[in-house]
């Protein structure tokens, strides 16, 4: 029998109630039928990113709406600072590059969460940055930058925006958009929201909607500006990926069902639980001093082949890791916890790394990862 | 009971075996699973697309793949030619100064085709124009362009291509880009291809690659020399549309299964009948001279209000038929025969339109349309 599991931080496992709405008969998106889904999707979209503001909405995977991020905020001749603390950082400046934007990049040790006081020190010496890009979850790392404490400093310049990639954080755990008054916020489908890849999200407050009348980058297919026109009406500048649509529309109540603060709970259960039976099998984390709730980024012990572990859990258990990428490519593996996720999943998981880091020759207790797991699961 | 019917050109009704598919729970983009039904839609794609050259998928609308050959093709300074008979000629217009690009615009009268002769004079007395716009088919107009007969003309200037939008041309009517020599054509998902929207498809002929090399606009998330790299290791750049894909793979295999000749045949049966049968209840059609196989643009009678119509068909029977655009507005009605239609869908359609125009009024014999659709479906 083959029964496959994705464990990987996007695509995530879905809920049939979502699956099947997506299989219903496509309808037209120029019918009131589905500006009523619009509309609601609008309001629900907003209780996730805990925000009066617009959230717009675009077909395509999260790397659409980072670019917009870029070519809607910026404009010729502005200079960004860019954190770049793993792959996701790092496309932060190819899209600076593509866009001839001078950035000011903070390369931060992957696995590690960036320093408060060096974005602190580079705005307050070069007063031409306009936007900071960062993560509140790098996917790549597993690692959680302090948000919160970012948007604190940047608040204190009027001419810089703070932009958040969120795509792996929306949904995850608390970044309440305007109490923390960040900036831009942007998230995709594929993961704490429950959906497969194709829709990415912006939300902008009214600090960064000035930068947006001031860009002059070129922008069509994601123009904000035009966006929110749109979705002030219910409707979408361009065809919108209405079966996606159809999907949100259910994932968005299922959330709303279970409420923001459940669901921060379950993913801060779900994480601590990894962390530790990872740990209890002698393994070390990757990013140790700040980690996401996303996501767990495990280290490969010595004398194991983290590509071969990784293939291991697909042949022998079906089941999806993401490995390491880039420089971090062999050297961890990467166990998701975000969006249809629950205590027992990860028991799954748990016991199959068990059981191959057993066949592969680690040394540990059997039982142990799962047990100390159990412990965190019983509340 | 509430059935609904869409006779809209784009979304078009799906067939049961895609919407299933994409019902299946979700794959991992990087596994070998994937790669594999991504390798048979490229396969399909040429099939579809009548070429060697790459046909590459983007997730997004099809105005998505619009602005990458806009970007992709054209470098700063660049001047083009834009042939405008339509909303999505005038999208042509709308890319090429969002890029800073200069073009010279041919404003073809709604309803009507280009003119050769005009396309012949402006690249001769202007060779710096790189690169000319066109759609196969204006889904605006019900229009189709001579792109064949374009083809032979721009083929003559070695520093111009043609970029030729098939969105509802593709899957539709013979466009075979090797043979004609297309340099770039674009199509979308939601349309023939049998699809919900989400995806964009482009494909460049080795002159157009050429113009990609020295292309210096902005671009990143729809970077053609990106994607076609990672499409030749059977990859999308950034995370792809992955319940599409699997609905892809489907869709193409029934195109395959039904064969190409045929599913031209298809579209002209269906299109003939429905041209034949609104002309037997007296009505207009909006482009008689050089009419599409994917929409019949038909002209509202004096004294029928077009957005009323447009309302009953939906009201009464549960279809969606397209309104008008901007200048036609009111004027027309467009009925959709693109994809998943059969010659009994058309029958629907016909009797629908001829129901509520005999009790808004207009005068006929009721049965007329159908009886002249019948004379042409039973083939």
């Amino acid at each position: 029998m083959e029964k496959k599991y994705l464990f990987s931080p996007g695509p995530t496992m879905l809920p049939p109630e979502v699956l099947l709405k997506m299989a219903y008969p496509i309808m037209h998106h120029r019918e009131p039928e589905f500006e009523k889904i619009f509309s609601e999707i609008r309001e629900g979209l907003k209780y996730l990113f805990q925000t009066k503001n617009e959230v717009l909405v675009f077909t395509s995977s999260g790397t659409g709406a980072m670019e917009g991020a870029v070519s809607n905020i910026l404009s010729k001749g502005d200079k960004a600072l860019v954190v770049r603390g793993g792959k996701f950082g790092e496309r932060w400046g190819e899209l600076c590059k593509a866009y001839g934007i001078e950035f000011i990049p903070i390369d931060v040790e992957w696995g590690t969460a960036v320093d408060l006081k060096q974005i602190q020190k580079i705005l307050e010496s070069d007063r031409a940055i306009r936007a900071v890009y960062i993560q509140a979850s790098e996917t790549s790392t597993g690692v959680r930058h302090p948000v919160k404490e970012i948007a604190e400093i940047v608040k204190k310049y009027e001419n810089t925006v703070l932009v958040v990639d969120a795509i792996t954080g929306i949904g995850v755990f608390d970044l309440p958009m305007d109490q923390w008054e960040l900036d831009v916020v942007i998230s995709g489908s594929q993961k704490a929201m429950m959906l497969p890849p194709g829709l990415s999200f912006a939300a902008l407050n009214d600090k960064a909607w000035k930068f947006v009348e001031k860009s002059n980058l070129p922008k069509f297919y994601f123009d904000f500006k035009k966006e929110l026109k749109n979705a002030l009406k219910n409707q979408s500048s361009y065809t919108p990926a209405i079966s996606l649509f159809v999907g949100l529309q259910e994932s968005l109540r299922l959330i709303r069902k279970e409420g923001l603060e459940a669901v921060f709970k379950r993913h801060e259960m779900l994480a601590a639980a990894t962390r530790a039976a990872v740990k209890a099998l002698g393994l070390e984390l990757y990013a140790p001093g700040s980690p996401s709730n996303a996501l767990t980024a495990v280290k490969v012990p010595a004398g194991i082949d983290g590509i071969k572990l990784q293939n291991l859990f697909f042949e022998k258990f079906g089941i999806t890791v993401a490995e390491g990428q880039d420089r971090a490519k062999g050297k961890i593996i990467r166990i998701a916890h975000l969006g249809y996720y629950e205590r027992l999943d990860m028991i799954m998981v748990i016991s199959a790394l068990e059981m191959l880091l057993k066949e592969m020759g680690h040394t540990f207790e059997l039982g142990k990862g799962v047990k100390a797991a159990e412990e965190i699961l019983m509340g």
